[in-house]
Parts: structure tokens; C-alpha cells; sequence
């Protein structure tokens, strides 16, 4: 009954299979026959020609794209609660060179125009206030809640307004789609993102995670950065074929529904408790510390969250007897 | 009979194995039971307590080391053809924030500590040229030498002297330690390494290197630039597991010996043409473009090497046949 | 009716006259001896032993010292409303290759222990969120608030209990001492102060602030940084002897007690419209568009600060008849 | 009889005249009248639309622009001896956020096409290797060497044919104009200079350098940069006024015919010991240890360099009776 996180269950089994079937001699680096493959792949998915390029973490993937897109001197609008402030160790200020985060307000860690547009005016145009030059969202974001079609477009017209490159987090990308029912490119390029991380390790990968550029010309440098920054594997074969293994029969989707139903299942459970929506795999449930316990006594391990608030997450593998287990134990309390 | 490199062979089946066996859920980054173990297998190795973190590429343990062994305003003495200065995209800037390395000449990419001393003497003592605040060895060299123990030492006191911290570029250290026939401990902290990479990716690994702390104190700072370099997986339990599966029963010796054997056997055959003496797995020939096209045309396959010359390199599954095919045809050029 | 700012300023004709005393021919960056008198003035003036390095701007100073103090990896907590994050362009990025600021709130950009314990206490301590290394105050603040020497002592111990170096932006320190009444000392390393800048340019210098460094071994380190940073003017003594110029008789006392009175003179004027105390040079008000607009038609120049507030800054040199005549404006409203 | 260098030279009395007469208030930072007034002066002394910022140090400029110039994957190829790489502390790793320097040979420092290209040639067009996005010359060079418009303009084609941008530290440029008796424009944009330094700290100014943008887009970016490096002084006009004054009247041509006279009159005495040809202000002689000494007990202040041979400067203010004592010592020898 594990529920701390998406990001260390096991990998599928379809996945361990395409590294060992891609344990072979072939070329390094990316010039094997699987990594020459995504680029293809991800244009059929995404339904436009795109560049897609893979990396082993999350933290990576974001900040390689984020250093092609905003200069040392330049800001990152993200929201205060964004993976890249709370999550990356500063990685963001390391990969670019200094830029600075510019953080935005909101429920549930998502971006309303509003104030991203209000954060923008309290900056005065002059050398001496970092000037935003990037905004960067995630979806789903870290507490679970989802941007549909209609609410990526308006920050996608927003940055394109202001003059901002639009990049989006994708970890949870796989839980948005299967939440939305949009497209992927509905989520992405038709709506503005010029960028994104497509997360696959959270989601039944190993430590395959893919860059997709709909700016393709953001490629030969990222490609750079990519290796500069230690992170262009000899033997990438083993990336790219476990990325091709999850798309494969739309076994990612597969998995992010599996995902996302366990975590409906726990929030019927948790009717009257929920922080946020219930709109991907996270849980925010209103919890006491002797409820807290009570759960845990009864096997449940996850995340207390501030004061009152534990945290659930599911994923591809939960154990439907494990999540009817607990959803009970919640009703019960 | 593919002789390019031997950062492309397939992974050993025993590292499969333990990446398989590890593919269940644990805890997160390095929390999990594998990556525990690897300070005390590593600290059994090398005969003294050490610190053993997990990395996915050379480059990126050699930078994240140097990063912490070199402020942004220091340099790096290494040989003008030292991986970090010629095949890392200028990771050691990106990492460190800017140090400079500091070449020094010497033939076969290996550093004699006269000219080390020479390079040191050139240098101004003030503010207007960088100083010199490490050195970085490469063993065995990019060039196939190795370093014995009593060579390595003289560098080791040629540091300590000049207040240089030491570092060791091991990416091919099971060749040097199957070669000099000196133990771990004396190729490293016993001649002065105060921190080193141990290459495994080269070595029957898939994807995993360690880094290797003799000065452990420098642990702390370099966890931290692990993951905000985007390098901490959050299923690092597969770097550790196939790390410890090539530590058994000293499989990284056996897959090193048998790289080192297939090049000696070439370089029995190209006796007269050998540019420098083959002391691990690499060989560098002399070869004019009509013996090299010669070579390609019986299906050996291997980079040339500045004009006249070509490279071979050997790996712990190099085919017996293959290799004594290629020998077979380069006796008879 | 100029008070826009103090930092435009005429400089005071002190100034200019040991600026001509100095243009000779001498030991070219710090090597005349007008630079080599700064660590003993200095000295003399904390009452106690300390290295005085020259620079020629507020942002170098204080991102050359704070690059010292914190490394790339780490958090410099800081008032919202500081200096080093409202109107540095990010150089504290920059000089420290990515540390992040952690921003704390408080009225008038003072920082309240409290706050400061509150914003370490939410930092998770592991290796996914950035440590906090350095803590930044401003004195007198970016508002014109002056910290007692009490005050100074309280962050310096919590300082020293969490484990931060302790820096202090002094560009008006000279008005922080006037207003408190307390000793260069007891407002620096006596409450924990370990290095600071000491303004001049806001106060009667023509281009030179000077980095006072308590901690004395962070001399070495910010004189290479300096120098990296294009900040080691080869006629350095230009800049001595200006800062030995305003020393001298206590001439940047007297500076700052004309422009602490000035201040105090129009905030007799607006007692009913002050936003913070008037405690420095600078007076917020509070002022509808009109009542600007009216102040504006008699001469005075300055700024809006935000909706229905204006900003009024003294200088030494500020013309009492100017402030008389701007006081009596602004009683008239 | 100091010929240690010119860059510590007494400033001259127009330079101090006018920054006495802009010592009132004006708007701050690069608003005032004389930092308005540069791009209109520098448009017409190099007969084209340039952009011009001041900066204090050669440092600052050189590498703010290099910054602009050149990613920071990316490399600057210069000549081994080039300031930038020998005498700036690591300042373009710093400001370029960890670009390479790519080091060619040529006698006197100067760089030639062919070397130039070798160069380029050695690099691997791949990700591993950096590769070189600027080409970066000094005129005169730090041997006292001079591109003629010719030689500038071949090095211009080719950095234009190979990518390049084109960079020029003009830290001694008015003695490159003087001696080569080309234009201002010759000398720069018309052979495909796109940015410089032009240096009036060696030539009469007191502390004032400008960088001038022949390519105006990069002016933003070196705003920005510039403010974020600490070089953005309150009181810019001091800078602007000093640089006007040289401009006037040709007062930056007359000094450096002055110092490159002495050198000439040097260089005759001296004709048999001369390392390089004498074409701007410096002399690089051959000595004995006891001839050095001889000098000096004549009264000469000089720098050895090297073993058996010295390096004298002249300047503006060289005084002409101790130019033909030294003269004349020489000739004694």
C-alpha cells in the first residue's frame, strides 16, 4: 500500500524487454536505430514535425530546454509551487546561467493569465528588473489538477503576446491527456508551447525521459547542451528503446489510465476531504494527524503535507486490492 | 570485427540481470537498497572507507568531481588530449562555472611531472592569470598507457606540493588495474587521488558510472550538484544494481582482461606500426589510407586517426574470431 | 527640487579635488598607495582588524562578496524588496554562478527574525530544495528603515544558529549610523556582520564603494573574483583616494547627517502621510495623483511609487531652500 | 624613467578638466548629457551608425561583448597570447558562462588566416568538441604588433566564411590607427569587425573604455549584461565626459603619436636587440641579466620577460628627457 510517489515504482515489463532486446553493438550516442526513430514517432503522436530527444530525468529535460529558451539575463515565469523552484535543487539557475525564476500565485500550482499577466506588470522595462522572457507551466500540474485545450491556448496567446517562449513541463503529461481528453497536440504546440519534457519515468519507463521541440530550430543547440551537460549516454539505445516500448500500442496511455483511475477510486473514497480536484494521480486529502496514523496503522504509506494534509499518488502499477484497501480505510475514518 | 569503440559494446547479460532483479518498487534516488551498498563494496575495493556515488555517463561524474574540486576562478592541469579538455563539449566550464584547464603536453595523452611542474612555473602569481587549483589524470590514458603506482605517486606528491587537489579521470581504470597489476588502492589514494570516476559504461556496463570519494568530505557538496545537475534518477537503484552485478566475483576485472588480451593479440600483429606502446585496450597503428581501406575491405571496421594512422579499440565481448581475423590481416598488409 | 535619488548626486568637491591629488603616475590596480591605506582606515574605523577592497558600483560589491559567502548551490535569504533582487539585474546570479534568492516579506524591506526562522523552516533539508548559506540585510533598508545595533545582533545570532554567513549591504550605511546613533562596529561585525559594502556613491563619491571584509580570508578569493569580473581598475588609486577623501574628518558623517536632516525636515512636513517611519533619507508618502501633480507644478521632481504613493529621496547636497520650499508644498496640500 | 607599462600613466588634464565639469546633478546611470551624446561621437569618428557604451576596465568590455558574441557552448579562438586569455583572470569563462578559448600561435601574438584555419580544421563538427562561434584579435597587438586594414579585413573574411563572429580588443587601437595611418572604419567594421573595445585608459583617460557595436542589435543585450556585471555606474557621465574629451579636438590621436614617437626613438637605440619590429608603444628588447641591470642603475623601471629580454612601454606623458636618457643607455650597452 504504497502511495509516496509515481516516481520509483517499477518499470513495465514491456520496457525492461526493449533494453535488453536493444542490448546490442550499434552505434553511441544517439545514432542508433531506436534514437533515430523518435523523431518519427513523436511527429506521428503530436501530428506535426517535431525533434525529440531523450534524457534520463525530468530535471534535465526541463532545464536543457529551458537554457535554449531564456537567456542568463532573462526570467522564467512559473508558478511558486513549479517542480523546476521547489524540486530541482536551482538546476534552472545552473543550466542557464543565472536566470531567475519569476514566481506566480495560484490554486493547485496552476497558472491563471490573470496573474501571470499581473506579475509581468510589476516589472519595470529597464536594465535593472530581470525581464521575463520565458513561462513555463506544468501539466498535470504538481498537485494534480489538469490545463485543458482552451486553458493552455490562453496562456499560449498570453506569451506570445508578451514576447515569452512557452514551455511545458510534461512528467504528468501521459495523466493530462487521458484526464483531458485532448489530444497531445491540443495540449502543446496548437496552443502555443514551443516546448516540453514528456515524461515517461513516472509513467512505467526506467529513466527514459523525451525532449520534444515543436521549435525545431531549438535542437542543434539543446543537442549541445545535452552532451555538455554529461548527459548524452553512450549507449542511448537503451533510452530510446524503452521510450518507443511505451508508445507502442499506446501502452502509455494504457498506463496513465490505470494511473488515474486508481487515484478516482481513492477520491470517491475521500469525497469530503479533497484539497484540490481529483483531476490526474495525485490525492491532497484533509487528514488529522491521529487520521494520519489511523491510516498508516492499517498499512498505507504516503506523505503528510503541511499541517492536516497527507498526500496520495498513484500509479500504472497500483494494486487495485491495495487501492480498494485503502479507499476503505478513508471512507471508515 | 567493429573496432570504433568500446563505449557502444553491449552491456554484460550478468548487468541485465541486475537490472531486472532490481525493477521492483523501492525508495526513491538513491535510498533504495543497491545504492546503499555501494560505499561498502567500493570501500572494500579500494581498502579504505570511501563514498561511492552512481553517475550515468563519464563526463558527467569527471565534471561533477572537478566541480568541487575547483572553484569558478581556479584551473585544471590536464593533458592537452585529456577527455575533459577535448571530448566534453566543455562540461568542466559548464560545471564548474567557468574554471579553465590548463594543458600540458606529453606523448600519449599521459602527464610527466616535470612538464606538469614546467606548466605550474609559466603561471604569474597574482590575479590577472587563473591559478591552478587541480590536476586531473586519465588512467589509462586516452592514448592506451597506463600509469603504474609509483608513476601515478609522483604526480600524487607533485600536488600535494603545488596545493593542486588530485583528481582521476578513470573511465578505463579496470584496463589500468588489469595492466599495471597494482591494486586499486595504490593507483589511487594511496599515491594522492583524492577523488576519482570508475568507469563501468566502457566495461560490460550499460549505463552507469561511479564516482569515488577518498576524501569523503566531499560528498555533501557533490550530492547536490548531482541533482541539480539533473543527474539524480529517481530509480537510481539500476545504476547501482548493475554497478555491485560487475563488482562480483570481480567481473570488471574478467570483461578487462579480456579487452586487454584482444588488443595485445593485434598488437602482436602490428608490431612495427604501433605509434605507442598498447598497454590496455586501445591501439593506435601507422597506416597509410591504402592499408586502412585494405583493413575496411575484409570488414574491419575502426576511426582514423590524423593522417597516416587509425584507432582500434577492444572490449570485453570482442569476438576471438574477429580479433584474430583483423590480426591475420594486419600481418599481412 | 530634485529627489529623485541620492545616487545621481553631485559628488562632494572633496572628492574631486583627491581625485586630481591622485593622478600621477603610481603602482597601477591596488597597488598605490592610496590603496594600500584602505585596510588600515577602515581598520581604525570598525575598531578592529578588517581588508578594504575598492569597486565602482553597489551591485559589484555586494555580488563579489556574496559570491564568497554562498556557493553556487545555495540560497541567500533576502528581504523581497532587497536591493540584490529588485535592482541588480539578476547579478547575484550571476556573480555566483545560480544561487538562489530566498525572499522574505516585511514591512518598510525590513527582515524580522522571525520571518527569517519561518522561511528556513519550510526548506525541506535535502538535496531536492536549495540550503539557504547566506542571509542579506540592508542597512538602512530599501525603505529608508534603519536596523539598531540590537536588531543587527538578533539576526546575526540566527544567523550563527542556522548557519549562514551574514552580509550587509551598506549603501547608505552612513545613514544608518547617523540615525541610530550606534558605532560602525556595533552595526557590523559585533552583531555578526562577516563582510559588507560600505556606500560612498549615494553619499559624495564620484564612483567608489568599498567591500569591508570582517572575515578577512575571504580576501584572497573576492580580490581573484574581482578582477575575473572586470571590476580591477589599473588606476585604482582614483578610487582610494576618494573613499580616504570622505573618511577623512568625517566627512561622510557629515554627508549623511545633511541628508538624514533634509529627510527629516520634509517628514515633519508630511507627518500625516508617511508610509514607514523616516528614519534615513528617503520618505514614502502617501499622495493621490493630484496632490503629485500639485507638488510637481511647484518644482519638486520625484518618483510614484505604486498607486496613490511618491518617493523623495535627500542628498548631502540637497539645497535647504529646495527642501524648505518642498516642505512647506507639501503641508500646503 | 617608468616604462613598466601604460596603463598606469597619469590621466590627462583635459580628461580631469571635464569630469570636474560634469560634477552636477543629471539623470543617472547612461541618462545624462554626455552618455548621450557617444553614439552620435563614435558614428562619425568610425563613419557609420555604431552604438557606444562606456565600461571601465578593457576587462568589462572585451568580455561583455564576447558575451554577446558568443554562446556559452560555444568558443573564441585568439591567439595564445591574447590578454583575454592570459591576462584577464578567466573574466571570458566568467562573463560567456564557461565558453572555450581556442588558442592559435603566431609570432608578436598576431594571428594569421592560415593558423587561424588550421585551427578550425583540428576541430571534430560534432557535439563532443566545442566548437568556435567567434574569432577574437588584438590591435596592436600585446606585442606591440599592427593589422594593417588588409590583414583585418583577411581575418574578417574569413571568420564571415567560417561563422564567426568578429571581435577586437581595441585596449591599444589609437596606437594601431597611428601607426597604420588606416581609418578608424578600415580598421574595423569595414573589414568585418563586428563589435570592439576602444581603449582610452592606456592612452590619457583616467578610467573610462568604450565598447562600440558596429552590429547595433547587440546592444540590448549588452545593456542588460552590463548592468547585471556591476559595470552600470549612477554616475556614468564621469565616463562619457572623460571619453568625449579625448575625442575632442583629436586629443586620442596626439597621445598616441606622442607615445609611439618614444617608442620609435627606443627602438632606434635599441635596433639590434629587437625581438619584434616596433609598431605601436611597447618594445620587447633582447638583455642580458647584467644589461637589465645596467638599465636599472641607470634609473629605468622595467619588467623582464622572459629569460634575456625585457619589455618597455611608453605613453602619452612619456617624458621626452628620459626617453633619450633611456635611449641613449641603450645604445651604450
Amino acid at each position: 500500500m504504497r502511495f509516496l510517489s509515481d516516481n520509483a515504482a517499477a518499470a513495465h515489463p514491456a520496457v525492461l524487454d526493449a533494453i535488453a532486446a536493444s542490448n546490442r553493438l550499434d552505434s553511441p550516442y544517439d545514432g542508433d536505430e531506436w534514437s533515430l526513430r523518435l523523431d518519427a514517432a513523436f511527429s506521428d503522436l503530436f501530428e506535426t514535425q517535431v525533434r525529440a530527444l531523450w534524457a534520463t530525468t525530468g530535471t534535465a529535460a526541463n532545464c536543457l530546454a529551458l537554457a535554449a529558451l531564456c537567456p542568463p539575463y532573462g526570467g522564467i515565469i512559473c508558478h511558486r509551487d513549479a517542480h523546476i523552484e521547489v524540486d530541482e535543487a536551482g538546476a534552472p539557475g545552473f543550466f542557464t546561467g543565472g536566470a531567475k525564476l519569476i514566481l506566480v500565485d495560484g490554486p493547485g500550482a496552476k497558472l491563471a493569465p490573470d496573474a501571470v499577466s499581473a506579475a509581468i506588470g510589476r516589472i519595470h522595462k529597464d536594465v535593472h528588473q530581470v525581464q521575463p522572457r520565458a513561462l513555463s507551466i506544468t501539466n498535470a500540474t504538481e498537485y494534480g489538477l489538469v490545463y485543458n485545450a482552451a486553458e493552455t491556448a490562453a496562456l499560449g496567446d498570453l506569451a506570445k503576446a508578451q514576447g515569452l517562449r512557452l514551455y511545458l513541463d510534461g512528467a504528468r503529461f501521459a495523466n493530462a491527456i487521458v484526464s483531458s481528453g485532448a489530444t497531445p497536440a491540443e495540449l502543446s504546440w496548437r496552443a502555443g508551447v514551443e516546448a516540453m519534457s514528456f515524461g515517461f519515468v513516472k509513467n512505467g519507463g526506467l529513466n527514459a525521459e523525451a525532449i520534444i521541440l515543436f521549435d525545431m530550430d531549438l535542437a542543434d543547440e539543446i543537442l549541445v547542451r545535452r552532451k555538455r551537460a554529461g548527459h548524452l549516454l553512450s549507449k542511448g539505445r537503451m533510452l530510446a528503446a524503452q521510450i518507443l516500448a511505451l508508445l507502442e500500442g499506446d501502452l502509455w496511455l494504457a498506463n496513465a489510465r490505470a494511473a488515474n483511475a486508481a487515484a478516482q477510486a481513492l477520491a470517491t473514497a475521500a469525497a469530503g476531504r479533497l484539497v484540490y480536484p481529483v483531476e490526474a494521480n495525485e490525492l491532497f486529502l484533509k487528514a488529522s494527524a491521529d487520521e494520519a496514523a489511523a491510516l498508516r496503522a492499517q498499512g498505507a504509506e504516503f506523505y503528510d503535507w503541511g499541517a492536516g494534509e497527507i498526500r496520495l499518488v498513484t500509479s500504472w502499477d497500483s494494486d487495485p486490492a491495495a487501492v480498494g484497501k485503502l479507499a476503505a480505510a478513508i471512507a471508515g475514518l
